[in-house]
């Protein structure tokens, strides 16, 4: 295991201008576009060939797990055989599983994808917290022990999510709002001199967090005492979210975003896949240069 | 594929006088108390004993997807044939992997868990709809077209939990509340005449759902105009719920629980466990059969 935290790594990926993260999403009308078949192999050929192309350029890839999960253990397979060709690369890899669970069972989810030397081990992990926020413990647990980061589902990019996320908890402010401050608090205490925390959010690049009662407006309590919150942002690409628009909405936690770009980078198919990630990697960076 | 709808089946094994559902949870723990290896053999043998033992007096068998995930693609291979066994013998299997996301993402898990052929093709699957009810259409489908069932996390038997799923939507009443209602209104509309719906709620078996401001007093909604919500209790057992405190908590919701138990039938070892679950099977049916 390295030596370093997820925060540390994901911060210095920022600082070598690498902010963009390649969702490998392979739906079938994505392989049926490439000219590959719907099965295992075209699934191998598709992951691995994104993988290689992201390699140079992006920060981050991230795998949409229920892609793979369709062909059983063989798509498990081919995940593992992923995970370690990138990982092995040096790139960071988030496995975008959502697990969700209570006590051990989510304990068990935690072991599957967190901890170090399991066959699914990755650098970071996207969570469900519909069962809690008290429940993640073993999985954050990670964060501190081996390097790991854990993002946390707190405002989607879908707007049938709104009605839940959006709800209001018996204290006061939205679900949204409660996930965002346990995390922060989490980071405050775990890693309270880093420049980025260990656990961040899943928050979609189309979404107006001041909707969910939000404040984006404070960097201070997010950014000097401890790190930033990572934010996972989807939606950029394929569901129509503009860095521009992003920036206005998200507001001080904007600086602290990976970009997450999955079909719009690879629905062209595989030609000149690498330039084309190189080049939309550099346009994002630039802006955020210029921020 | 069966003719039966999911809830028809279901409620056939209810005149059976089968309510029990065996968990399948291979932790750790259980497996060093069967003397068995923490690896995917002790899990294999773990896995099958339950289920040999389950098939003559159990409605349903419900393996826990976390701990056969935590073998990453090894582990999926044992659940395949555990799925496999227990299908040919005529037994429901419901999996419990509280699988969620969003879009063509859910779409997949749906593909993996419920898709007539899939290597993981089981009877119905928990799914957790933290991202919206409204994502999971694509999964719902297969309960019309399939014969397959689906059960939506509502009220969960974990303290965490309800800081959110008590939370208020817009409209008013509790994410739970809101949950259960969606649920109705598909039975409603696609189960019309049915005695049983074929989406369910998971409800935790030590809640009190009045705390949600859920209506337990009425039944006729849900059991005139059509079919009752089927109700996946976990924590009779281990988790200290007790039938008669259910009875009392679940209200209207009572007569369609399945009763689920896992540690606290498996925990004494593999000897005379097809007693132990046929004895506990027929204590849980007597109690019903007195309601």
């Amino acid at each position: 295991m390295t030596d370093e935290s997820f925060g540390q790594r994901l911060f210095s990926a920022f600082t070598l201008e690498k902010r963009l993260c390649v969702g490998i999403d392979p739906h079938p009308y994505l392989l049926e576009s490439w000219g590959l078949d719907n099965t295992v192999f075209g699934l191998r050929e598709f992951a691995l060939s994104v993988c290689e192309a992201a390699l140079p350029s992006a920060a981050a890839i991230k795998p949409q797990v229920a892609f793979f999960e369709r062909f059983g253990a063989e798509g498990f397979s081919i995940l593992e055989e992923l995970i370690s060709v990138a990982r092995d690369a040096g790139m960071l890899v988030i496995a975008d599983a959502k697990r969700g669970d209570v006590g051990s069972s989510f304990d068990a989810y935690a072991d599957a994808w967190l901890k170090p030397g399991a066959p699914l081990e990755v650098d970071a992990l996207t969570v469900n917290p519909f069962q809690g926020f008290g429940v993640l413990t073993h999985a954050l647990s990670f964060t501190n022990t081996a390097g790991k980061g854990v993002f946390v589902l707190a405002a989607t990019s879908n707007p049938e999510a709104k009605i839940i996320q959006d709800a209001q908890i018996l204290s006061g402010g939205s679900v949204a709002n409660h996930l965002l401050e346990s995390i922060d608090t989490f980071n405050a205490l775990h890693a309270p001199n880093a420049r980025m925390g260990n656990v961040g959010a899943v928050l979609g690049a189309t979404v107006l967090l001041e909707d969910y009662g939000i404040d984006v407006t404070t960097p201070a309590k997010r950014e000097t005492s401890h790190g930033a919150i990572p934010v996972l942002a989807p939606g950029v690409g394929h569901q129509g979210g503009q860095l521009e628009q992003m920036k206005k909405s998200f507001g001080s936690f904007f600086h602290s975003v990976l970009v997450n770009e999955s079909r719009s980078l690879v629905q062209h198919g595989p030609d000149a896949l690498g330039a084309r990630i190189a080049s939309r990697a550099s346009e994002i960076a630039e802006f955020f240069g210029r921020d």
